[in-house]
């Protein structure tokens, strides 16, 4: 019993069909079915995901995605340097610097983020690196987006670029990346140009599309966002921990090229500017899963799943 | 550095004027501000809930509030007779038998639902309760509806109803509570009577606005809902908890008027039909706090923040 288990209507499925059969006999204002072949079920996201090519999902580009291995596992960024390539080449430099070896997760606010950095302020960054012009937005020219085919709050017009949700502004010609779940963008102070990659959030609660434009978003978590969601809260002003003994500990964070192959996770993601993404949207909008009784016509850019898998073994 | 600490601004403050005065001063085509008076602040949600009168809040109803006692704290539901009678009239009933007490949290998806009940369908539901006609809208008919001033993807009106996110269609006279962070809901199989109010489930991710009008939303976590959402996440299909040791053991439910008066949690909610409540609206449709550069100038109903807090001393 349960807002959407699916094996429930699978076990309810057959005396409701005979339920059926015995309206039918008994009602003769009920018309017979024109033909008695069952109906084609409308597709669903598994059936989708089981039909789709291999050309219809990617692997992460090993070069920008980020590994940040706490005591609990591992959490798998997938960088965007399309969308915010100077504060990309930042964090991948601090990266492979060994910065975040070693420092913390340092903020956990229910229903907003995960923050990590350096809780003492004592580790420098590297000369050069300390400011940087923010990528709130970027041009648009030059990115493939594929438009969601419903009406965005924030935004003129929401979509995906590449695999990450974002949204854009045609006369303006800039689009961005937004703040969906599992969206990771760049902590900053007050001045635009004071977030250089050393301190990162994980969006872990309701979207929160209001920060979009006023941060620089660079990646999403593809895999292990639960490990930050699901830490204790901090108790301190806007969830940083009050204490020292209550934040986690960072092991390393390292440029998944930088790892050793036997050490990798490989993963690959949906693509989203092919028909099966296109029909995996389709049925999100209006789910035809049994439980449903009220297709809900519509969906919010930040509703829409985006599936990781792990790589096939012929990789 | 984080997405919006406020006091960093606070300590900018004080530079970027010196910065501005610099301007002034060496560039001739900036004009001199008309006034030398300092720009009204333009108001922010601390600043609103501060000048509210008492007025603006009302206290929990003791006689719809329940207090599900876990072994990390209180989780503190406030039901909405008014938008599900007699679901909520079954819970009730439920939690003076006890139903819930030595049940479990038995289910945790990431991003979706904490859900609870009895894992092991061993507890019998009291007679003539066991399927129950859904309330998954109302008449709208005598509900006081405050609504939002931007346009909601999901219904034809979203808006607020005594304190709880809810939407409207007017054509079809129908009201309901929507899937906003912290809704509680019923869960049910696929036959929409056999949500019994047995097994509930309250929302702990991005808001899964989908099942709205597909279950029976009875209330919301006004306090607490962070104890539900760091718990550690099944891994079972659907988030549900593989083995009996997983699960979090639920000590007791109650409602806070059953509970001596010195065990209460006494709190207030931000009325959502007040002038207060709708300056707060506008303060976070466009947020003036120094930090943002980009106010939205929309917020989506779930994004809207309905401030609780401890009742005053002299009630």
């Amino acid at each position: 019993m349960m807002p959407d288990r699916k094996d429930s209507w699978l076990r309810l499925a057959a005396p409701l069909l005979v339920a059926a059969s015995l309206a039918r006999a008994a009602d003769p204002a009920v018309p017979e079915p024109a033909a008695a072949a069952a109906p084609v079920p409308a597709p669903t996201m598994a059936g989708i995901l089981t039909a789709a090519p291999a050309s219809a999902w990617r692997a992460l580009a090993d070069d920008h995605t980020l590994y940040m291995d706490l005591p609990a596992g591992r959490v798998i960024i997938e960088l965007a340097p399309a969308l915010a390539p100077h504060t990309v080449a930042n964090i991948e430099a601090l990266v492979r610097a060994h910065y975040f070896d070693g420092l913390a997760i340092l903020r956990l606010q229910d229903n907003y983020v995960a923050q990590w950095g350096d809780p003492d302020g004592a580790r420098k960054v590297p000369e050069g690196m300390a400011t940087l012009a923010p990528e709130f937005a970027m041009p648009q020219r030059g990115l493939s987006f594929t438009a969601l085919p419903d009406r965005d709050g924030y935004a003129p017009e929401a979509g995906f670029i590449d695999g990450f949700p974002a949204a854009r502004d045609g006369a303006a010609g800039l689009a961005w990346l937004t703040h969906c779940y599992g969206a990771v963008g760049v902590g900053r102070d007050s001045d635009p140009a004071s977030g250089n990659g050393s301190e990162l959030y994980a969006v872990i609660g309701n979207a929160p599309r209001h920060l979009d434009r006023n941060v620089t978003v660079v990646g999403r978590v593809r895999q292990g966002i639960e490990l930050l969601a699901s830490l204790p809260r901090g108790t301190a002003e806007m969830g940083f921990y009050a204490t020292a003994t209550e934040r986690t500990a960072i092991k390393t964070v390292r440029i998944a090229s930088d790892v050793p192959a036997a050490e990798r996770t490989r993963l690959e993601v949906l693509r989203t500017d092919t028909p099966t993404f296109t029909a995996l949207v389709e049925s999100r909008r209006n789910r035809h899963d049994d439980w449903f009784v009220h297709p809900a016509g519509f969906i919010e850019l930040c509703n829409v799943p985006i599936p990781v898998r792990p790589a096939s073994t012929s990789h």
